[in-house]
């Protein structure tokens, strides 16, 4: 039920109560640019690694580990040899160029459609955790509802334009069925666009069926409403879950991220714009190979990339390798006019420590210096994804806040009148009672929530919490406060039907596969 | 006394014990970046920057709150009515363009010396901490040999190029005697450059006294070895103790920071754009008086710089304007050709938890991306400055060593031979026994020491340490095996003695200005 309609149904001092009460869930829209982007690389350079990733693709090849993929790639002119497909240059670029450079993006409430592409850009929460740091910061398994609770809070944070999909894995639920209950989830706690899982082509297919029960019929046809993961495996492998699920996904012209899975140093040489070279190959391999299964369906250049540390093969988040190699994949990217993916506020602390602080935002700032478009994983993780915390979940969502204000880029707006301002105070004046600083101090500077920026008396009195402690506190009050966006009766039965179909039709065991 | 003096005095076995334990204090050179900046201006939007300072210098004008830089002022051609000095811009424009574009700064240690101004930066820590927390992370006033603590660990870390002043404030020392203790901690505990104090221009001329005996007579007439800080007031602001002291600098032909000290919104006007525009007129005031007094001595552009809490007025850290203020100061200073300084790694936050975290890589990773040269409180700082935190000093120190290698760029050297490995190992392998990946790993990919990336198993093994902890053993680890950079003997009883001369001629009561 909206507000409005809570309204309407109670008296006059309910109505005013709700209203007063009602939490502002406004979603900020796609993010626009107005910052240049960093651009490590000269035009030169740019091609070394453009010619550098051909030659990989035409002497060394990429396994398709797929029989259909193989068939698909002989019919389309390739040199396949066994399951290692030699993609000529020409035929790579003939096939990338029919990939739209931009993506609208529409959500079941057309208020929260968004924009890809070029300057426009969108964070996407974490997804993919098989634990938890819950309300009390235990680290646990997660359920289905603790799953609902991400999506409630990714509903709630204006700089999130996603739900994504499974936040964190419910390990309630048997793994055939995951992917049902996920969807429904992240369908029925926002109304967001959101993301659809891979696990399994089968499964790819159940949740573009849901789309269609969710956006009516023919209607992805002609629109995305939702966005599958493919990783590769580096180096130069791509399997055969995977590609089916890209199949099924561009058949029915839904965007999937192309994504090799790249760990620097451990399956990419031990240098940066080497790293680059082959993770470019990887992505053009994929992303020619959405074009094969339907010319001009839309796709995006993903990767997931870490460096690795030599004593443990742990994956690192925000090294500066990590942050050059965005900054270098940004241009190939802009190169092949294709939009394209990354990972943000990454840690690989155990807790909620300056760790995971310094990681996340040294990645945040890279990746918004990087202009990526899909900016997954910009909410909650930790640990090099193993855990997904709920307080720097609602942290890392108002550090998006902060990084999308920034890469706004300045306002000029009232320029004249903020100097004449200087006229008015003079020398030795001050400006908190001016009133072009009472009417424009909010849209002008950023006040963080979940910064305490007070005294140490002040702060002290409030308790003495660290930030981990405060964003606990606003998570409970955040969910005290979620309102759901209420799902059309008639579409939430049809789902929750074609759910129990499909529950009785799939053997309650299965292979899962992770994506990140 | 240095290492090699040590073992030939010593036996064998004593000997090779030295060598094997000593500490690596090899510092990083000088940041020579080759990674682009970030210009959210266009040369349009420079010049309405440039034009508004220009106006305001000659419109608004600039308070000099001293006789002495009046009657310079005079004397040079400005139009000085009582305390408020307007200046043209023909003579602001003129006056600058005497400044050297670029600094060398030498150390008491030749293999210290650094470069500054294009694309040449320096990391210094922080200074002027009234409160410190210790290696118990308890917070209390600090003393002399906690200032000594700083020196030792800023004489330690790789990527700090100075060791500052008074990081924190000898408590324990009367404030009319500080600035010499201080400046003899910084000569004695470590062989890198370090700052001078400008809290009078008395204790200026001290301090640039106790440098020629450490650096020679004449030595400094065409040698930068220290850099002393002058602070605005703003708005359109200078104070007497400041200008004092900026002509003991000068006149010596020492570099001098001219620092506006901006809160924006609180002496600013409500505007980023506007902000850098008063500030940008303060910093040419400054700068330009810097030729006035000496023409041709070198002279920093400078600031401090934050916005601040509504709510509270509290200076915040990491916000999206600082970032956008911290680009466009960049260009300006780029388009008058001087080198210029801004405050890298700060945090607001009482403890050295995630806010602390998110707020120092924020600002530093917009600061690496703004060109900044000296890069100062790249160290230590949380709580606004109230503090300096030892876990902190020195996980920043590395973080600094993090955004130092992102700076360099990409490395392009091995590329080829990097590429020839992907074709040796091909679809499916792994990188990590291949020969280049031995050789190069570690020249190719930062691992961070105080960063722990292991599993949370292996974490727990551990000690379950968050990073506070793990930073607090290390710097108790690096003072342990710290070894005095030993200072000339002569010079260092000529130092002595000038401090007990000074102490005696100088009353045990003074006043105290901060520097930031």
């Amino acid at each position: 039920m909206t507000i409005e309609a809570q309204v309407s149904r109670r008296g006059g001092r309910d109505a005013r109560r709700i209203i007063r009460t009602a939490p502002k869930v406004e979603m900020l829209p796609t993010l626009k640019r107005g910052l240049p982007v960093i651009e490590p690389m000269d035009a030169e350079q740019v091609e070394r690694i453009h010619e550098a990733s051909l030659a990989i693709l035409e002497e060394v090849g990429v396994v398709f580990r797929d029989p259909i993929a193989l068939e698909d790639w002989k019919r389309a002119g390739a040199d396949v040899r066994g399951e290692r497909v030699h993609l000529d240059r020409a035929l790579v670029m003939d096939l990338i160029k029919t990939i739209p450079p931009d993506i609208e993006y529409f959500a079941r409430n057309p208020a929260k459609n968004v924009q890809l592409g070029g300057p426009n850009s969108i964070f996407v929460p974490m997804t993919g955790a098989p634990y938890m740091r819950d309300l009390d910061d235990v680290r646990r398994g997660p359920t289905i509802a603790d799953l609902g609770t991400f999506h409630k809070l990714a509903h709630m944070m204006p700089a999130l334009h996603s739900s994504a999909h499974h936040i964190v894995e419910p390990m309630d639920i048997v793994v055939a069925h995951r992917h049902l209950h996920i969807t429904y989830s992240s369908m029925k706690h926002s109304d967001k666009i959101f993301m659809g899982m891979t696990t399994s082509p089968k499964n790819a297919e159940d949740v573009l069926d849901m789309c269609e029960i969710l956006f009516g019929e023919g209607f992805m046809e002609t629109h995305a409403v939702t966005t599958g993961n493919c990783n590769g495996n580096s180096p130069l492998v791509w399997d055969q879950v995977m590609l089916g699920a890209m199949r099924a996904f561009c058949r029915r012209n839904q965007p999937v991220l192309c994504s090799p899975f790249v760990l620097g140093g451990a399956n990419t040489p031990a240098s940066t714009a080497a790293a680059v070279a082959q993770l470019n190959a990887e992505a053009l391999s994929a992303l020619a190979y959405t074009q094969v299964i339907r010319k001009g369906c839309p796709a995006i250049y993903g990767h997931y990339l870490s460096t690795v540390s030599m004593q443990s093969g742990a994956p690192m988040a925000g090294t500066p390798e990590i942050s050059l190699m965005n900054f270098m994949i940004g241009q190939m990217a802009r190169r092949y006019n294709v939009p394209w993916r990354t990972s943000n506020l990454l840690g690989g602390a155990k807790i909620f420590d300056a760790q995971a602080g310094y990681e996340s935002a040294m990645t945040m700032m890279a990746v918004l210096m990087s202009g990526a478009n899909y900016i997954w994983h910009s909410a909650g993780w930790n640990e090099a994804g193993m855990h997904c915390s709920i307080a720097k979940f609602v942290v890392d969502a108002e550090v998006c806040a902060m990084g999308y204000r920034m890469t706004q880029g300045i306002q000029w707006g009232d320029f004249d009148e903020a100097l004449a301002a200087v006229r008015d105070v003079g020398p030795g004046g001050h400006y908190l009672g001016h009133p072009h600083t009472q009417a424009n101090f909010e849209r002008a500077f950023f006040i963080p929530k979940l910064f305490d920026n007070n005294s140490i008396e002040q702060w002290k009195v409030d308790g003495a919490k660290d930030i981990k402690q405060r964003a606990l506190d606003h998570a409970k009050h955040l969910l005290g406060e979620y309102q759901e966006p209420t799902l059309d009766q008639a579409k939430d039965e049809e789902l929750r039907v074609y759910i129990d179909r499909r529950s009785r039709e799939i053997p309650a065991v299965d292979a899962l596969n992770e994506d990140h």
